[in-house]
């Protein structure tokens, strides 16, 4: 066979994300593109702030010297120290841009992360319902995946993670503002985990790593803001992207940001720094990192993404469905009213909505559902999601 | 340790062409960078062709909607059209969108294409001097690098890959125009490799892969034309990137070309869209891939980089250096006058004269001078190449 065993093997799992996207490209086709109701893939409809706009429009009537060049590989010092003055003044914590590494996007970040810190067989844990990608990621550098379980409100259990933890354990990787249940940590939650994490340290006697993915942070509802995850753990760092918040997913432009009090953190930004360029990302494109550095303090309107949340979920509750209201991200969490959550999203692409079944996370018994969509795609999926309801008799 | 063993081992191997960028850095600061000749990086002093700039000015005063939104995880269907009809024009072999790839660079290609094909210690020869990436890419998905010789005039060595190549055997990468010394590789030898893979294939029961590193394709001197792999071999596929001929290294975009009679070829190229996704690059930045779309048959001046090839290849010639003259690229590799090539490059050093020692490519007794420089530059080196000349009376 051509494709490495490891490969096929993984590609035969596949991404149910991506079957669904298949499924849905398919009933496009046959029905026309506006009679389908796609809710599933985190692709996000807004297009990039006005700021975004005028700053490419600048930059493309006046070139810098030079700009699309090879730079360090960990990205432009100008703007490392932008990413840098921004993280500073949302945490209360004093980064500089020896902190700060520019990466392909946070896929690109995490990736490069766990290159540099697994040794085969070291575990990473994760936790229920997850991103998908996790388990490529680490399976990608030799760790093991180790999944445990969150409560009703889909935070992270303490009491697992506690007896989950033993001497292999390298990382903890959280994910808040959470795809795909829209959970948003708490600060209690954050010390409680930064304090165990500890106690952990001191008991096996090495270093644990707190990975906080947080490509939603600015994506957060009624006011709230994401707590910081640095003052409770110092082997704190975080992978990030500007995605969601400035909506440019296909432009691969993240970072990955060290917490200034991390133990023996030069040796740790000095092997990401290498595992960026060795890994072939070299660096963040160059232009999006000219683009960036004004941008810190845009976001996409969130307004917007609430609006279509309350609208969805009002009406979910409203038919029966049983829904954790997210505090963050674009993605919803319901409980599937059948326990076979592949038959549900089945039941839904009968009405010709698109979802994506909960086992995909990690999660069956639920679906998810992502709002980040025009408002005739949404509005045009609360009629099938109303039918589908009558029929298992929810209301 | 926080980095993995793995990691720390190949860090403290290093790289001397960082090894030189950093002593350079050094001596810069210590003497200003206008009195330091900086012959060691692979960056090219030109700006992308004015058609580039043409373009990104036009889209950043025209937007399309969503463009920079998450596309097909291969790159947009219009830019995939557009690579597949250069390639057919150039290659007399029809391409179609379905047998390219549009990647982070030349180097994420390569990565995914090893992600792709490597079980567990497969071999893939390559051949000394050698881009010393190679070695980190065949690592980072368990292949292992078996280097083979090249011969006086940096061709490979055909008795010898002949007699190395085995059961183990997946891959062979060959790179011409060749990075460090400017070779290229002729229609014959390209034919000669061809008969030899295929008569090892039908031995082995197995394919085996030719990847073409090609990113120098276009930066060929005096009229000449870089031959075409595709018809000497049906298992080929290249890896490439616009770094060089559109002068964006900056800017990760480039991708994979796969040879429409590669066999088995549907089951490949899904496996290379699937790494491109898992290994965390997702896309090719998108907006570089509608840049490009219409610059496919736009390269920089070759005209200015021969200019320069002949200054510097004439000087060398003159005050007694021994080097073959570069029929592409922007990199010459003459002899070391001293056995030690990096107690010669410490020589050159004395007169701020960077370029890196031979060993960082496989290849001791020899060195690299990269130039893609500007004049001031390339000219202000020309005295210290005399100078250490004089030194070993080598005119």
């Amino acid at each position: 066979m051509l494709v490495s065993d490891r490969v096929q093997k993984s590609m035969k799992q596949g991404s149910w994300i991506r079957r669904m996207f298949e499924e849905g490209a398919e009933l496009k086709q046959q029905y026309g593109e506006e009679n389908i109701f796609d809710l599933s893939l985190g692709n996000p409809i807004m297009e990039p702030p006005v700021e975004f706009h005028q700053e490419l429009r600048r930059l493309a009537e006046n070139p810098l010297p030079g700009m699309h060049r090879y730079m360090e590989n960990a990205g432009y010092t100008e703007t490392r120290a932008a990413v840098a003055k921004q993280l500073s003044l949302e945490a209360g914590v004093n980064f500089t841009m020896n902190d700060i590494i520019m990466t392909c996007g946070a896929a690109g970040a995490l990736n490069v992360v766990l290159k540099t810190i697994l040794n085969e067989e070291d575990e990473v844990i994760i936790f229920a319902p997850y991103f998908p990608e996790y388990i490529n990621y680490i399976d990608n550098h030799g760790g093991i995946g180790k999944v445990l379980p969150t409560d009703e409100q889909f935070v992270p259990r303490l009491d697992v993670l506690e007896a989950a933890i033993g001497a292999k354990t390298r990382a903890v990787l959280i994910n808040s503002p959470n795809n795909p249940s829209g959970a948003v940590y708490s600060e209690d939650f954050l010390h409680q985990l930064g304090e165990l994490l500890s106690n952990k340290e001191t008991k096996y006697g090495k270093q644990i790593i707190r990975i906080n993915d947080e490509p939603y942070r600015k994506i957060v509802y009624d006011g709230q803001q994401c707590p910081q995850v640095w003052s409770h753990y110092r082997q704190s760092i975080i992978v990030t992207s500007h995605s969601k918040d400035l909506a440019l997913p296909g432009e691969r432009i993240g970072y990955i940001a060290v917490n200034p009090g991390f133990g023996q953190r030069k040796e740790l930004i000095d092997g990401f720094i290498y595992c960026n360029r060795t890994l072939g990302y070299v660096n963040a494109p160059a232009l999006m990192q000219h683009l960036v550095r004004s941008l810190q303090d845009v976001t996409i309107s969130v307004a917007e993404y609430q609006r279509k949340r309350d609208v969805l979920c009002d009406h979910l509750s409203e038919v029966g469905y049983s829904v954790m209201k997210p505090q963050g991200t674009f993605y919803m969490f319901p409980k599937s009213p059948l326990e076979d959550d592949i038959a549900f999203v089945r039941e839904l692409l009968e009405w010709r909505v698109l979802t994506v079944p909960g086992r995909g996370f990690g999660s069956p018994g639920y679906f998810r559902i992502s709002f980040c969509v025009d408002d005739r795609t949404l509005e045009g999926s609360l009629a099938g999601f109303r039918k589908v309801a009558q029929k298992f008799k929810l209301y």
